[in-house]
């Protein structure tokens, strides 16, 4: 069965804690029952995981890249989060194994600090999504779904 | 009926002649149809339109700020072209009427020229899809469909 | 009998629409009143137009310059809305038939965003009024009646 | 009986004297002269000053504050001089105690050193008026009367 | 018959009336003149347009490039005024339809305002010609029929 | 009983041996026992620890932003040494749970090299405390003592 | 008798009055008694000061500096107010006598204008105590009373 | 016999050797022999010369600016290569004896690396031809004999 | 027996795998054999690690240098990654214990993205080799055994 | 008997005591005598002052420049301190009144910090004069004494 | 016999006179001799040349590529000192002819002065060793000699 | 007998013909004559010399530093002309060794472009004098004389 790969950074698992205001009341399990039913419409297994360390997301994205080399996977929905804009490891990551990436972001990060729009992920990645609250990793989702054989970072 | 306005800006008429590696070979005709596909899928009549006049692309985002706040369209996705890069006054449209829009673009801008990377729209958009190809005017309509009483730029 | 050229650009059409907050409530048309008014006290013809379009803009502001030239204009008043940020092609008009020109802000742009505290009007503009609200259209016109054979952009 | 208060900065004293094809050859004496008329036809008192010492000037700016708070001042014309684009003191005792301020100065900054484009009073000024030689003291004590129940910085 | 189109920007209008001492006292009348001989003599029909609207431009450029494409033009001189230093729209059209373009400047905007020594245009026009008067229109048709097969942008 | 979290970030495991001329001779312990004996005369327990992990740091400002909510803690003096520099999602933590958090650089960064004079984290923390040497920690804690009703990051 | 210096910079006298949401309700008459009683704490003899006028500042941490030296101080407690982000001349004075400063700021800088992040003084303070509100005044005696050996800039 | 001299920069003597997809097949030979025929057709003497060494271009150039004061050159048309964005010194040679020059670049200078992308000689030079390949040459040989009055740098 | 140790950073477990034409064919394994027999050669002993982690190789370098401090190592070639160009911590460690590091990279980072043009860690390393391929490795510890005595970061 | 101002701004007055190994060990009335020399040499009146005020250095420099316009004097040697970077307002009295003037640092700011290599008066001074310790006041003198006729700002 | 370049830039006949804290005591003549020994062991002919003429540099670049081209060289180890921070001429050299070029520094130019940090030939070498001290030169010679078939700008 | 060597740059066999608004009227020839009277009311022999190639001018501070090394010589007053803004390689000539050197430019740079406001040389010589015209050669010698015990970069 083919894996989608829905991988979460930094603070992410305080979401619905984290300022509501911006981020809403959902919390990342909601996230991953949402991302559970689009992946099974779609006939993908979910894997969906959070962490704080820039190291484990690399291993997740490497391991998650051999997948889809080995016909296993067909891709990764990643919400990086604030490692987005200090990560050149986790973008070598991504294009060291050309892995399909859909970069998520929650909010409208745009419209927030400078430092918050610029990404190291963007240029290496298949598509990215942002300020579509959590419908975001649902739209991940069916990109990664819709484009399988063409999307290439 | 409820509208939904997909507006497309300057050399969008060119889709399919100009540079097929990096937009496809799809034309905005077959963008026009999938998008009319969509819309009626969510029960919108579809109002898709281009021009390579910036003023025009302003009297349009006013046309559509207007229908929404008469309750007759859902909102508006974008394709600015160009004009996503220069633009104050189609940002001032959009968030002077409050319109909700989805920015798309088909190729990656952020693995492009430094000058694509930023864009005047994206502070005051709903919501921002990039690099997916032409699917990411369908994922735009499907987003607005999705979040209609959420969206506020 | 003299003109006075009151021109305004994109999304002021919009004015006591776009965000009262920042603009007030009142409409383009109340200012057209209150400038109509201004413009008679001082003997002056009024000609008040707003337009989306630079290009429009732009042959109106050769429009007035060739009055001016003929003796049949005092100069404008220019509102360019968010072209004055961007518009190159406006300053060149000013400037390539010395068209005296007030230049006027609703609000006081020097308190928002970055990139609204650039003009490329003001250098070649007569002078510039800022903040004052819709009363700048006033006393922009009273500037031009004061000073109408000393200023040259 | 209501103040007006017109505040001076350095070299302001020069006027006449200081570069007349960039000022005019009106003298200080000339200007306090004309505002004294347009303040009597407001039927406000005018107290004019000029000083050289930034930390007089924010002595000046607090003393006006404390009387627009009292009621006995309508608030502040400002030609700062060249402490606009050095002084966060005088911004702050500006914003400090909200003191009405418009902002004037006689050249059009913007057509000169690029230094003099920068002014950290505008963000906290009501108004700027910029350009219109000495008769921009007339127009800033104009738009204070016009204006007197909703400027706020 | 071939075509050379030879378009021109905003304010090239007022040629011979703006800024003489930069510009010379030639009109647009005058070098329409200048460019039909040059055309004829290499066997082209000339056609000479001017607009001060970015959208009309980027038409034209299209316009030009399908005729490239039918075999019916050999390509563009372009006189793109203010719009050359803000306008991505009208680079993306030329290089949308790979047109053959003369990027051409009367003055030496090298040696004028900083903003004026970027250009869009460059990196996507043929070749450039800055700083010959209006003799850089002839200079840019012979240099399109010189090079009619190799040059592509 | 109600804890103080001193959370220290790379390197500070070398207290007393990295470059004693800019950090003196007391070791991480001797800074701890020092803050062991203030947490105490206040009526805190003492929570400290180190780590060169980023994510370890993150998981353990979660861990005391959670405290802090259940009333189980005062908050977080820490010293997140380079990371202060780069690490946005430091700051998320942070921000994310509202953390009463006081930075606390041991050396004068502000004499140091430019790069360590941004700090990611000083927006989002209660306050800043530079110089101090190893009485910076203290000085932390008694802050915290005493501000605890109004402090907020 | 020992004398401690709390010198405070321009707009200072305004505390209480100033933006109460951001520098709290306290006049600095209260920061006075407060740092009054710190200091007898410590056996030190107050000498509080106030002024706008950045010369007399400079003045004042030249009498500082002399006291130090001759044994009669222990140090400034330094918030410079604007004056902090444009004033090399104060730097100068702080570091030309080496005398001991903590530099105090009752609001968070960090968390405002991009300008009020550079401070010129921090490179020659010897230690810096920022958003504490006013107990960053009691926090500063205390340092200097702490480290009176060893502190100097 | 009036001289034109055509001076050439470093590592122009490796044309047809050096990247022949940038700067194509022909020879530095080829060149000088194109442009002795361009110059004899205007009855002009040739005076071709390469150097790798600053200094001596310098030389060179004072040299054609004595020839040019003393009637007996027409002016330079000059490819300094590399030098053009380095050179300060070139530059204050043409602009010391007003020596009317023509820049040439074969390649597009505007799409190569950002550094290649400022000229020092360019404000100081009567024109400016880029990207015409080595027909260059020869049409700022033309451009010169064409406005042998007017050129002046 | 004296150790050298060769630390690798992220994503440099893909050798081999990841841009061969940027990277070579030669996994990191290959790599290791080639250290061991070149480390053998100057009587060293090999540790060859590799870590996606920053916070791991932190604490590696500090490892490291307590061995050289206890006369067990002569060193570190450090290969860091992507966190070469983000890492103050690292370059900390590194100079927190004078650790004598050689920083290698296998590609000429030089030639690439402007952000891989940035180290933090070259300015605290002892040398710096770039663009040698996997020869880099060889180099680096040749480099220690030549100059173990007066190697200091 | 003509005049020469020789005059002193912030912290100048701690000449000698102010780091020796920057400035020497004269004091400021060394300084006087000297230059009372030098002046008395030239058939001077020397007018020899010092100020920690802006405003007060202002003033001087109308008075200063007042005696020039009245031939009382022959100009001013300035050494501002550290408002030499930071006011505009003392350039302004500079070349508000055409003062001649020298401006003299008795270090070499050059070799400084980055902030100290920016001189607001540098344009405006008749000539500058750097790092020739207090031999440089002398220098000064003498520079006006030379070119009496032809200095102007 | 296969020759190997070793090439010196500006003020290199210095070395061992020019401040030996940075560059330690060997003399040119010293590297030279350690260098023939190094060329020898691999069976090349030693080519050792300084000068301080950029033209003179760009010269034997020149040489040695065309050397090179042959056969009859391995390559270029090249220490360009100053101009390796302003010269693009080099740089083309180096590219223009596809030089194999190992670019050594002495001293560790990241630790020292900004303008240091940027080398315009970094880009086109083959490789870049940095901070081993004259040693560089050694390892150069012997990076050329292992990867000879392999290495190319 | 001491040599005090005048060395000049670029263009400066120019003077009195290049630009003689700015530069006046004397030839480099008068320069001289002026220089040997100063030299010799000193008892120095002048050795003045022009060259527009910046590896002679390195070749001739080399040799003026050893004549200063050997006690031949009392150092360089250098008008290095355009290099000054462009050569570190000159820098390094003076710093290597250690040569006292007098800056000097005749008009005042910091009035002209901003390029020329940055001079490499500054930070490495004894003293600079700026905008003197050619009197500052004669004070460059007095300042040599002056100070020739103490002066060094």
């Amino acid at each position: 069965m083919t894996k989608v790969y829905v991988l979460n950074g930094p603070n992410l698992n305080l979401l619905g804690v984290r300022d509501p205001a911006m981020y809403g009341t959902e919390t990342l399990a909601d996230v991953h029952d949402r991302c559970a039913v689009v992946a099974s419409e779609h006939g993908f297994e979910l894997d969906f995981r959070q962490s704080n360390h820039e190291g484990e997301l690399i291993d997740w994205i490497q391991e998650a890249g051999h997948a889809v080399r080995d016909g296993q996977s067909i891709g990764v929905v990643l919400n990086a989060g604030a490692y987005t804009h200090t990560s050149v490891a986790l973008a070598d990551a991504i294009s060291g194994l050309s892995v399909p990436t859909i970069e998520v972001h929650i909010s409208n990060v745009h419209a927030r600090e400078a430092f918050r729009q610029h990404s190291y992920l963007s240029a290496v990645a298949s598509g990215i999504i942002v300020g579509l609250g959590t419908y975001g990793y649902e739209a991940g989702i069916r990109a990664l779904a819709h484009q399988k054989n063409v999307l290439r970072p």
